[in-house]
């Protein structure tokens, strides 16, 4: 059978298209560096411009063929701002929130939501991009929208909680970004090097950290990130292993605190996202006495066909038989 | 009486010299921007062409002063490395590790070491500058000296322990230095502005990040630097008022983890520093239920004169009656 959608997954960095067919398997991919913040021209002709040149021949193939894309194109600096939707949230809430917008040759694209959370006596918190990866878990495995809890780790991490199909909350850890200006912009940075570590080396520095976040106690975050210099000042780790440790310290404080919100380990546990990334989180969790019940890759593919199947994109099933 | 002393306090964006008498009282201060990252030329002669325009006119008037040098002009960046002492050190422990320089007028400058501190199964920690402050604080409040704790706020915070005249232990957060970088370079940066917040704002804004700060779980502090940016999303803090909430908030984790570690209140608890963050975070302590029992300003002067006749260089006082 023919392809059913055109599915984007619109990044800060990068833009990924997938040629989907009926029953939700990728026919085709196609990608480019032209996340939003990279766009070939300024304004909303810069992200025409990278749309027309990434589904423009499958577009003059297959005229009409439905558009949905997710991720920070629906952001406030994306293409059209998709105001969050509300928690808790399922594939039809996304689609109830959607926004279009339409390119120059005319084709409505569907762009998805994000979700924002607003605890009683506590910060709200928002995701963009992650809903769509969870509704792809759902899709994938049906079994977990009953009750599981999904870790999708990265510059900003996601820990999110669904039940009955539905996001009911989530909670973000500034991990990677934290990595990345402590290392980059602080004092911190000073006695680091570009070299890795001898892979022994970096393994323990990485579980020197993780270990010190175990024991961590309330507050004790801006205290264990000093670690980071007198360990190299006392000769105590090599420059090349400091990263190693910031590393496990700043992963370890994530996993203690989300475990901790998360309570009991009685519902699945889901890692999504890039698959090294998602060991190291593994190892780490194992380390906190807790083992992931599943590693997914990307789940954007499915979860922008759950979100188009949704919002009624997607003719019915065709009977075999016509 | 004429001077007996020059003591030079040293950092990294300035240099303050004090004339002193043999009371420890300061006759004159003079005071230039020649931190040791600001030197008036590159290299070594940067330091001596600094010292020179600072006390070359003390020098000619009184030949053969003695001077002593504390702060970050003894670190691997300064004019010469004075290692650390090792805890528990007191003055005559930083006057043994002391190293001395030669200026090139012939004058020995004296230099203070940094302390460091070796917990047991812990990470080191270090502290350059605030072991003289902190032997200041004890000469002019010798009651301290039994036992005490010091909080020194800044950039990297300091909370020290003295029992019996000598530093046994500190913990270094990097409070300040966490706030600069992710207001500088994170996305928390993103919605805040240059302008401040109204007074009231400004106050309720740095109230609700202590607040959050203070029912803390271990592992948390990268989840809560996050409503920084979603406060400031979901519009329930002015873009102006987000980087006060982000001050009170590690402002907040700090004065928690360095309370849970430095244990009941039953020693005094002293501030040192500049008058306006000590009284931030003054007020802070009172929100934990914690009452600073002082607060005081810079006690180099005097720190740098009890260094000064540890090591020696000071005459015994003279009788009044000669």
């Amino acid at each position: 059978m023919g392809p059913v959608l055109i599915a984007l997954d619109w990044g800060t960095s990068s833009l990924r298209g997938f040629l989907m067919e009926a029953g939700g398997s990728v026919l085709e991919q196609r990608g480019s560096p032209h996340g939003i913040t990279n766009l070939p021209e300024p304004g909303t002709a810069g992200f025409d411009a990278a749309f027309e040149a990434l589904c423009g021949p499958w577009l003059e193939r297959w005229p009409g063929l439905p558009v949905v894309a997710g991720g920070m194109v629906g952001s406030a600096q994306g293409w059209r701002k998709a105001p969050y939707a509300e928690c808790p949230a399922d594939a039809r809430q996304l689609a109830a929130a959607a926004v279009p917008v339409e390119a120059r040759r005319g084709t409505r694209i569907l762009i998805a939501p994000g979700v924002v959370s607003r605890p009683a006596g506590a910060a709200p918190d928002v995701i963009r991009g992650e809903e769509i990866q969870i509704a792809g878990a759902l899709l994938l495995h049906p079994e977990l929208a009953t009750g599981s809890h999904f870790l999708m780790p990265g510059t900003h991490s996601k820990w999110a909680e669904v039940r009955e199909g539905r996001i009911t909350g989530f909670r973000t850890y500034m991990t990677g970004e934290l990595f990345a200006v402590l290392s980059r912009h602080s004092l911190l940075g000073r006695l680091m090097t570009e070299a890795a570590a001898e892979p022994d080396m970096a393994q323990a520095a990485f579980a020197r950290g993780v270990a010190m976040a175990r024991a961590a106690q309330p507050g004790e975050l801006a205290h264990h990130l000093f670690a980071a210099r007198t360990l190299g000042l006392t000769g105590e780790l090599p420059g090349a292993a400091l990263k190693d440790f910031l590393s496990g310290l700043l992963i370890g404080h994530e996993v203690l605190g989300g475990l901790g919100a998360a309570g009991a380990g009685d519902v699945p546990l889901v890692l999504i996202g890039e698959e090294e990334l998602c060991r190291r989180y593994a190892g780490v969790l194992r380390t906190f006495g807790r083992t992931p019940d599943r590693l997914l890759g990307n789940t954007a593919p499915p979860g922008l066909f759950h979100f188009a199947t949704a919002a009624g994109l997607l003719a019915p099933p065709q009977e075999a038989s016509r």
